[in-house]
This record gives C-alpha cells, sequence and structure tokens, in this order.
C-alpha cells in the first residue's frame, strides 16, 4: 500500500477540533471523508498530534494509507475539491510505508499571536487573543528563556489529562513586536494539553507585572498548575510546522 | 449638537455592504443602532463613502451629531460594547459642527491582497482573492503607473452606475510583494463603483500577460468597459485609510 503525507491547513474556528467524533464537525473526519471520497477506500488520518477546538494550523502533518494510484501531485487539489474552503492540503509526498504522523515527529513549533493594540480588532477577532494592557514584552522575553531545556512542566497542562511522563523539552523560543502584535513562537520535542495556552497566559502575567521573569523557575519546579499564568483562548494558537528525525 | 467623528474597522463578509436596507445585516445601520442605544437619540451616520458587501475597511471614517455629553475618550469603548465583534470603533473626536465625512474627504486609500501562492488559503479565504498562475509583478508594477493621474475612468466603473462625471485623479499607487501576497494600493481624491475592483483586475490581466503595460493609457482612453479586466471580487479589497483636508 502507498503510504501518503500531507500538509494541511485550517481554520480551527469552523471546527471543534482536530479529532474524529460524532456529530460534531472535525477536521479529521472532514478529511478522512474527502480522501474516501476521491479513492474509494475507507481511511483513516493519522495526524502528528491533535488540536483543540478553536485552534489553527498553517500546517499540521498527517499520513494515510492507500491502494488508489491517482498520481501524487494531483492528490492536494482533488482532495481540495471536496473539502470545505476551510480546509486546505497543501501539499502531499510518498513516504516509506513506516511512517507514521505521530510517532516519527521529531519536533512540532506553535505560535501564539497576542494583539496588544488598543483596540480589539474586527478583522483579526478569530486569529489572536486580544490584551488591553500595554504588556511588558521585554521582560517577556526574559521570562520565555526559562521554559527553554528540558522540564517536567506538570504544572502547564490541563488539570486531569494523564499522560505517562510530563516531561518535555522545549529547544527554541522567540518573541517578536510587530506593531501591535506580540509574536511567540514555541518548537519542542511535544507539548501537553493546553500546555503552550499556559505557558503564554504565563508570559501575559509576567507582561503585566504579576510574575517576575526570575520567578519561573520556581514555578515550573513547583509543578503547580495554579501558579501559572491561566489557559489562554484557542484562538490565538497555530501549530505552524512539524518536523520529523 | 456636537459632532462626533470616528474611525471604524471592519470585516466586510459579515455584512451585505455598508448602506442601510431593510431586512439585511448592514453596517450603517449597525453601528446607528448602537449609537442610538447608548445616547437615546435617533442617529444619523455619514460616512466617507460605501463599501459594498464583502469589502472590509481597516479604518473607515464617519461622524455622527448628538446632543450627548458622554465624554470623547468613552465613545469607542461605548458603542463597540452594544456591537457585534466583526465592527470595532477604533477612536472617536470631537470635530468642527460643519465637518462631513463624505463632502470634506481630500484623498482615500484602497488596498486589494491576491494570494499568489499554489493553493488558496484556509486562514485567509474571506481576506483575499487567490489567484493560481503565477503572475508577472514586474509588469503589474510597469502598468500601475499609467494609471496615475486625473483620467476620466469611465470604462473602470461597473456598468449601468450614474456618476456626474468619471473623471477622478489617482495620486499615488503601489504594489508590494511579501512572500506569496501581492499588495496592491490606490490613492485618489475618489473612486467610481467598483474601479479598484476594476484596476485590479485588470493589473492582474497585465500579470497573466494577457495585456502589455503599454497598452494601459489606450485602454484607459477607450473608456470601453469590455477592454479593461474583470471585476475582482470583494474580499481582497480593503478601505485603509480616509484623509480630509
Amino acid at each position: 500500500m502507498r503510504n501518503i503525507k500531507i500538509i494541511i491547513e485550517y481554520d480551527g474556528k469552523d471546527f471543534n477540533g482536530w479529532q474524529k467524533q460524532p456529530k460534531k464537525l472535525n477536521i479529521q473526519g472532514e478529511i478522512e471523508r474527502a480522501i474516501s471520497e476521491i479513492t474509494g477506500e475507507e481511511i483513516e488520518l493519522i495526524a502528528s498530534g491533535r488540536t483543540d477546538a478553536g485552534v489553527h494550523a498553517i500546517a499540521q502533518s498527517a499520513n494515510f494509507k492507500t491502494n488508489s494510484n491517482i498520481p501524487i501531485e494531483k492528490i492536494p487539489i482533488a482532495i481540495n475539491t471536496k473539502l470545505k474552503q476551510s480546509i486546505r492540503i497543501k501539499s502531499a509526498e510518498e513516504v516509506d510505508e513506516r511512517f507514521h504522523s505521530r510517532y516519527n515527529c521529531k519536533q512540532k513549533t506553535y505560535r501564539y499571536i497576542i494583539n496588544n493594540g488598543k483596540t480589539a480588532s474586527a478583522l483579526y477577532r478569530n486569529m489572536e487573543y486580544f490584551v488591553p494592557e500595554k504588556l511588558d514584552v521585554e521582560n517577556m522575553k526574559k521570562a520565555i528563556k526559562y521554559f527553554e531545556g528540558e522540564h517536567d512542566f506538570k504544572g502547564f497542562k490541563a488539570s486531569g489529562t494523564s499522560s505517562k511522563s510530563s516531561v518535555r523539552e522545549i529547544y527554541k523560543t522567540s518573541i517578536e513586536k510587530n506593531e501591535d502584535r506580540i509574536i511567540i513562537e514555541l518548537t519542542g520535542n511535544g507539548f501537553l494539553y493546553n500546555m503552550v495556552r499556559i505557558i503564554v497566559g504565563t508570559l501575559v502575567d509576567v507582561g503585566l507585572g504579576k510574575i517576575k521573569p526570575e520567578e519561573i523557575p520556581e514555578i515550573i519546579n513547583s509543578g503547580d498548575r495554579t501558579r501559572a499564568g491561566k489557559t489562554l483562548p484557542p484562538q490565538g494558537l497555530y501549530l505552524v510546522k512539524v518536523e520529523y528525525k
């Protein structure tokens, strides 16, 4: 069987997240249906990981197996004709039959966009999080550096979620200010449930002066969810890149 | 009476254009209703001009008269609480009682965004126009220069529209390429109905090689709508700035 890897952009606003579930519009289900319509097969689409309701993807990665002999370069266009415009397959490539979008993932990059202007934006309201109080970006830049490296992020995951281990490594972080927008990026070997949204929520508390940058290591080490910031809303979050070994 | 000028951002996708009309959601009607709710008065809101269904505004300008004594700095927040999030009042200022948003307008700037990448965007599908064929931007840059200056734009307005005169002056034009996006801006003393969308449609024909840049003066002079390009869809168009004497 052929193993096809696809890169997907989607507008999270229109869906109840990635994962297939009955009666709720979801991205996985929509794409599986579209591929089934063009191949005539039942399709199982494996993504690098789920994204929550409202979270966007610039380049989610997923793979599926098929016996169809449709040429690889025709696959994105063919699938796109069967999809809503809020999901677009950007490219497709043939990969080794053992390739698995989730197990083989080496690192992921997430972006979070904060609008720190005077007024919320009408045009970008579903694509960013609005903070009217002026944030101290220099302090946020100091604070984010403490998240780099391997840490137990027990205090930075949604309560009640069970993962075997909450140790993750963050390879790279960045914060850029572009006029009113603050753009935060995190690259790591994996992220716990809500972890990016809680880290950025904590950075917002730093920007507001509620937490000092130097307090971050202690907050991470405490493993105490209540000491980290709040979980920011999903519409500011983007899965930007998924990289493989 | 106080005369209040407001600057408005809106997402055109959600409305049947600026102009008030019964039974169809429109921007003017929504804002008049919101202001009436906070002032208790009947309000007439005068904009710099209408925008069509689907056309966005970064900074539309409008004014209204009121006897309310609500402090000027509170006005944007007060109106915004009564509006959908797809309309935001960005600022308000007190102006001379004779100020009129349309009559006193000196110049307007419009922007049109073309996505010239390989795939349409899921995230920006309502904020740009997708052209899959590779456009020759250098030729488009040559062509747009011919639109500068005072011309009779008879061939660049929607057929059937009657304006006293179709002579307009374009003061400034620009085309920038930013990765896959082509961003076109036009500043002029006024624009006929659909004029920007027809000019950009003609520039797309230049980019596709259907029209040579040097043919533009002849096409303008002919006054023949059929020689200009097609009217591009509204979702790529933004009213960016309105300036006054």
